[in-house]
């Protein structure tokens, strides 16, 4: 296992952390002051400052990407949307190749409509089975771009409204079920999402080094007061982050730890600089 | 499949879902104008009225019960604390003897001191270990008195302060390795905590007639603005609840099906009585 104490070489910065701070340019220099090797951006930042322009920055400062958040959403447009989804999708593959990214993420969508307020129905295996689909469609045009797609199962308590894939178990089976002997469509493991699932160190080792494209970290803070925007700082919470990253990097993962923190009433609202720093020095010292 | 669309003959009332309008007494009295034949109550309702006044009420409305409120939290205490929690077992048992329940239900507990705020440790796998053994110990003395435990999985958002068994493959698991061949020891099934399962349907016909103690309904709500209060009345939400319910009629149950809503935010400042006629209309149209 990677020992990080001295250095926080492995850490990628997602964008969303500092996003209430700071444009995405503004983030791309923060990194350079603090050392950040990697990021993984988000689309609508990107669109903010165009493409090119974020594309000329990450080449500018030799970051490396962790991932693009994000493509997915399959159910958001309902039943007949499906052609819409993908459509933003092509793009999002699109924009993933030419920021240099080595994955996609998908964040699938859950009821269609739950996001909304306008439920169109409540078969969550209906909606699995447009998830598939969608990533199968999906699956044809960034395989031949050669963008690997990474399956994010969210938290069960965004089921409803934002992933209908809950578990790395359940994403694994729609990775082997499409997939089999592919490496063009893997997994995302986010700490946050994940910590709780008495299957996931099994599942973490069913995965291996070819599914396993992107591991994200934060903390799950007890109590918890809201159920989007209260997520912690490494060594706030209660998961044990170096023990899952000790199974992640035993079944084969070497890539950056990904700091993805959404948290309106903390850590947006700090100086950058400040959380930044706190992410590097927690990196050493909690995860 | 039962027809409930003529009467709510097949409602239990979960007595937490009006705990903030009345006293159990009460409770009881209102049960029966508006002719539910079942409750399960809560330990410190018992407690506040008196365990001989709450079986006599129980005896004279010749109500039934659909379960105990509950043991468990074997964890609470820390590691030293195993012998206290399971004292306050015991008695929980007793208790639901001297009730006529069918059966105790368990919320089994989360990390030590998380729910206090003063968090022990962060093993879940720990944790759970140390759950299992309780369970055992529990299972002794409740073999002995006829007491059926009914494991209740709470969702994934509890495991850090609440329960650390969050799906039904995993009490199952605990059950088959508990009690093999018996039926002293089963789950209780609500659709609350486990509705987003991909797994829900195979597990229900794993645990079959014999494990199958309890099913307990509410909703759940897109958004949901809290973590623990803000359940929904049936109908109100995204939760397929008949189809889950007939999932259970398919594996053997036949028993009541218990509403269990805590509401901060809406049910639990209506009336009681508004409550109630809702609760009896929902089972009819939306359970």
């Amino acid at each position: 296992m990677r020992d990080f104490s001295a250095s926080g070489e492995w850490l990628s910065l997602n964008t969303a952390t500092v996003r209430e701070q700071w444009t995405l340019p503004e983030i791309i220099e923060a990194c350079a002051r603090h050392g950040i090797r990697a990021i993984c951006p988000w689309r609508d930042q990107v669109a903010n400052c165009g493409l090119p322009i974020a594309a000329r920055l990450v080449r500018e400062h030799a970051l490396m990407l962790s991932g693009y958040c994000r493509g997915g959403l399959f159910t958001a447009h309902g039943s007949k949307g499906l052609k819409s989804a993908l459509d933003d999708n092509y793009r999002a593959v699109d924009e993933a190749c030419e920021l240099g990214s080595p994955c996609l993420v998908l964040v699938v969508g859950g009821l269609p409509g739950a996001l909304e307020g306008k439920l169109e129905h409540q078969d969550i295996s209906a909606a699995r089975t447009q998830v598939i689909e969608g990533i199968a469609r999906l699956l044809e045009y960034s395989s031949a771009c050669r963008m690997p797609l990474a399956i994010e199962p969210l938290h069960p308590m965004y089921a409803a409204d934002r992933a209908c894939i809950n578990t790395l178990e359940q994403a694994l089976d729609v990775c082997d079920q499409l997939n089999p002997d592919g490496a063009d469509l893997g997994v995302a493991v986010d700490v946050y999402h994940l910590w709780w699932d008495p299957k996931l160190k099994s599942q973490i080792e069913r995965a291996g080094r070819r599914r396993l494209l992107a591991f994200h970290i934060c903390d799950w803070l007890a109590p918890t007061h809201d159920l989007l925007l209260d997520r912690g700082m490494m060594g706030d919470g209660v998961i044990e982050i170096r023990k899952i990253r000790g199974w992640m990097e035993e079944a084969g993962f070497s890539g950056f730890c990904e700091v993805e923190i959404f948290s309106s009433r903390n850590w947006w609202r700090r100086p950058g600089d400040e959380v930044l720093a706190t992410c590097v020095e927690r990196l050493r010292t909690s995860a």
